[in-house]
């Protein structure tokens, strides 16, 4: 489906039906969310991908009382690095090393240039920045599940410190952010999915300095 | 072009032609912006649009000398909302109300809840919150630039207070978060223009928990 065609189909479903979504179209949406522009190429997020219904049950309860995440068939949680250092900013330098068979001493302008830039923030500005990257991805999942035709609902409104706990996510160093539910929409119990797409209008959302 | 296909084929330009993007295509990626999705729908940012050269000068000189910001034909400012109040969420209700048909009055409860989630946030987070939604617009953006084949580079590393006093953004109650410079790859000047695109491995990107 055409971008734009898909992003006026597309809304946060309310009510999912419960079907599956086919392995290939998940896939489709996490190479859209892994393919993503990040600051300086970093990716500072993983993204926890859910199909369990015990453990989505387990969420529901504990975390996000949304009825998507047993609905949907697939929950992705977006969680950012929660802490950044020099070890991860030097792999990421072996990963353009390898992929681009140069070496990593070729790269060390650029490794000083980022370590600069990010080891110079403050914990709480890491986190700003690192959960920003996180919501490019978060829109892409958006964008790649409407162009297959998958519904999928972002939500916010979750418990991260239950959700964290419930995921061990301490341990792996990552903080959830947001969660995308992908399913399909239930035409006849969620009252949005026949409602017009509401969006500022060009002339509000826009200024156009000529 | 393929969404997987239109990702794999971007990267952030660092050398452009200058060449003018067409307007239609600038509009195609303005849309998909607008179209994007943001937390309860309230699109908590305004994006400022400039194709004037002595402007995208200025700020090139004085708040961001990456060379995109003048090689590129259109520069998009993204710029959130630098406060939030009972108002604007008024307005966004009037705006469900008209463009649903329905009156303002029944959405009161949907109107309470979303005043509760976000009034109650300190300055600080709403200044997180909002930027955030922008960041998903700014996703949508690279995204539809891509399906075009236009290049799109996105550009943090420039000084808001610099550009919000020459864009005279806090007058309009906005700060800028993101930038993203539109027009074409320099093939022969840009030596990243051939390079492989760097990308974590799924293995390392995705935790599957089934």
């Amino acid at each position: 489906m055409e971008l734009l065609e898909a992003m006026n189909w597309r809304y946060a479903a309310k009510k999912m039906t419960g079907q599956t979504v086919p392995a290939e179209k998940v896939n489709t949406i996490l190479e859209a969310i892994r393919l993503s522009a990040s600051s300086v190429g970093l990716q500072p997020y993983n993204v926890i991908v859910i199909d369990n219904h015990e453990l989505k049950g387990k969420i529901h309860e504990k975390a996000c009382p949304q009825p998507q995440i047993v609905e949907g068939s697939h929950l992705l949680v977006f969680a950012y690095w929660a802490t950044l250092d020099a070890s991860q900013i030097d792999a990421y330098m072996q990963l353009i090393a390898n992929t681009r068979n140069v070496s990593v001493d070729s790269l060390a302008p650029f490794a000083d240039a980022v370590k600069g830039g990010i080891l110079s923030k403050t914990p709480e500005e890491q986190a700003v920045w690192s959960s920003r990257q996180a919501y490019i991805g978060l829109g892409s999942a958006l964008i790649a599940a409407a162009t297959e035709q998958v519904d999928a609902t972002p939500i916010e409104g979750f418990n991260p410190a239950a959700l964290d706990e419930l995921l061990d996510l301490p341990a792996k160093g990552l903080r959830s952010v947001a969660l995308v539910a992908l399913g399909y929409r239930d035409e006849e119990k969620d009252f949005l999915a026949k409602a017009p797409k509401v969006r500022r209008p060009k002339e509000d959302f826009f200024i156009e300095l000529a």
